[in-house]
């Protein structure tokens, strides 16, 4: 790889500005650090369908999607006809517009469980705001959560450690992924105080492998949460309309008390959505609900072109396709140069690690090699497809990690083992 | 007053929907309840310039500004013309655009005490961010905040009261505004423990008066937080940018450490920013920041568009004469018929009450007819001007005041005394 110095002139003259004026220069999950610095691109200047461009020049195939809401291609031109035809009229308003009720309505029609609908900005407002909701509830206090499950910024559930007093999550308790065990230890532990389990429909943890449910995981939290009183919810912010248009617990048989939606609901612009069962409504109906800007009218029109394009064009069978093409493409191209690679998460939101790469670094040498060569592949966070990549798209891509595979064999002096 | 069945028809069939479908029908702050159910607006038909339309086909000359936000007017040309041309580059994208850097420098530049700044979406995302920051950097516990200031829906300060539990606010303690004594209490109870003190530049509760500060309300605030070593955050959501575009602290002659801005910063767009103190940007770097939108480019469009417009017109000037005159007049009007009527807060976002007035019946049928003939008076929030105020808009708003005055005159069977 030639100096990265010289492939970021213009992201390192601003990044020398921004670290003046705002902390880290970058900060939170688009910071450098959590990607490659020198070889992760570090501001945007556009995108458009399934490419992104740095403020380099640099073109990528898009497998970021601005690490989620984009999924039916930047810039889709009826989405975003809809939400410039309502900002025209109204942006921001003293009232809701029409199009809250429309949207709430659309979304009560195709998530089977719900009954009412209320809406956000960020992923954050929804689960803080529904944790709430299950204790108004349940009267109970306690809520649990996977380790190393991602469920916002607040301080019951941040990833970061600065800032937090003991308070914070003196009832926050954690079990672990796929261990029903720990999930029934925490269950005895604390029965008859546990407002809520929490949970998104598969395991995506920083820098780890995508890990899917196990066949009896669902069926038991679903089954201990009825049976104790506890409100289940699904934080469907990540994956929602990329498994199921009617929200991911359909894909693995189970139904959750309430769903919290973001990033997909409306192809990039600001919306957050929680969706709930009639039973939680006068719970709902209490817990106060307010910010600035959430009545907006423009982001609830995208929203709704959004969910009726994703039905019209069988987005959720286009994601499989392709990214069960890439998935495959990239085991089969990994073991050519005799690496085993694991294609882990569902083909619509994918990750892909190396089985032997204690360290990382043999991740993000690939990473960077094929990010360099053009297709967006970040490190330590799972990939994100639209219906907007096409199999050109994705053979581009193929052939580029092709070269990145050799690349790191050429230059592994023990190259690792395969399995054949 | 007729019928309010008659005037709302298509607001009773859109809230009837609603109800079926979301939570109490509508939320929050713009809840039917929380106004004048009947003859106050439910839902937003369109805006433009100072004008408000809802979805019946009344219009209304603007004095909510959809709760703040609209400073320039509703679809200022300018402002819209910024985000669109981003929004058609970069909607939501992987990376910062280097607007994100602009619109930081020139906060900072324009922000006395601060050196650096972070954005979000909502006011709540910035305020607890804030209070983290402030723990992080005095590894402390305690927030003192003023008893009935709202800072946010998040569970250290919602003005809700589900869904909390104990340890929400078990370091948030509050005092009185403009009561020295009950915050000097406060210190002496909590000294070496005080991580923050969490103030707006002065007090807007819901339902009462505005309370500017005594004169030695913020000197003995500043002098205490510098001496014991607190973190001074000034809430700046409301009110930022309406008194002083360099923070609303320079109009009362102190210096926070942390500002949060929200509402008039991109004239609608979902935006909220923080600006800090150099010495904090060591706290402020730990503690984790990020949303799914938060680059988002076309709202930091908006902002420095909408920033350099309020300076290039001198806002703040038109929106004090401009509110001034809004009052002085409503003030006078109250008094040719026999009501005192009080002026509160600032000019440019001021309120308006009756001094005799126990159970706010009273200026809830003044708004309710003001409101009806065309002018939004909102009866348990403080008002707002913006830049598209015209003097024409306030002399017809003062014309409609007469008649409600008039009305509200006849109709009491005891008219109360006025002082001369």
């Amino acid at each position: 790889m030639s100096d990265p110095e010289d492939r970021f002139p213009r992201s390192r003259a601003l990044f020398e500005r921004a670290a003046a004026v705002i902390p880290c220069g970058i900060y939170g999950h688009t910071a450098p650090a959590a990607a490659l610095p020198g070889a992760f691109p570090y501001y945007a200047a556009r995108a458009q369908g399934s490419r992104y461009w740095d403020v380099d020049g640099h073109e990528y195939i898009d497998y970021l999607c601005g690490y989620g809401p984009v999924i039916l291609g930047h810039q889709h031109p009826e989405v975003e006809e809809a939400a410039a035809r309502q900002q025209r009229e109204a942006l921001c308003v003293n009232h809701p517009g029409p199009i809250m009720v429309e949207l709430a309505e659309y979304l009560v029609s195709q998530v089977s469980f719900s009954a009412w609908g209320v809406f956000g900005k960020n992923g954050s407002d929804m689960t803080t705001w529904a944790v709430q909701v299950a204790r108004e509830h349940t009267r109970r206090r306690k809520v649990l959560k996977v380790a190393g499950a991602y469920h916002g910024i607040d301080p019951w559930c941040t990833p970061g450690h600065a800032g937090l007093i003991e308070e914070d999550r003196a009832h926050i308790h954690e079990f672990r992924w796929n261990d029903l065990d720990s999930f029934e230890s925490r269950l005895r532990e604390f029965r008859g105080d546990i407002a809520a389990v929490i949970l998104t429909p598969f395991h995506h943890p920083a820098f780890g492998a995508s890990e899917m449910p196990k066949p009896e995981f669902w069926p038991t939290i679903e089954a201990a949460c009825r049976r104790e009183g506890i409100v289940l919810i699904l934080d469907d912010i990540r994956a929602g309309f990329r498994l199921d248009l009617g929200g991911s617990h359909t894909v693995f048989g189970f139904e959750p008390d309430l769903i919290c939606f973001c990033k997909a609901l409306a192809n990039g612009h600001a919306l957050s959505a929680t969706l709930g069962r009639h039973e939680l409504r006068v719970a709902a109906s209490k817990v106060f609900l307010a910010g600035s800007y959430w009545n907006s009218p423009p982001a609830m029109a995208a929203a709704l072109a959004c969910l009726k394009i994703l039905k019209r064009d069988d987005a959720v069978s286009h994601l499989r396709l392709l990214g069960t093409r890439l998935m495959d493409g990239l085991v089969a191209a990994g073991a050519r140069q005799g690496y085993e690679v694991i294609a882990s998460g569902p083909p619509a939101v994918p990750f892909l690690t190396f089985a032997e790469d204690p360290d990382l670094r043999r991740r993000q040498r690939f990473c960077a090699e094929v990010t360099r060569r053009g297709a967006l592949f970040h490190p330590h966070h799972n990939w994100f497809l639209s219906t907007a990549h096409t199999a050109l798209d994705i053979d581009e891509t193929l052939r580029i990690a092709d070269e990145a595979f050799a690349l790191l064999r050429e230059s592994e002096p023990q190259p690792p083992r395969c399995r054949p």
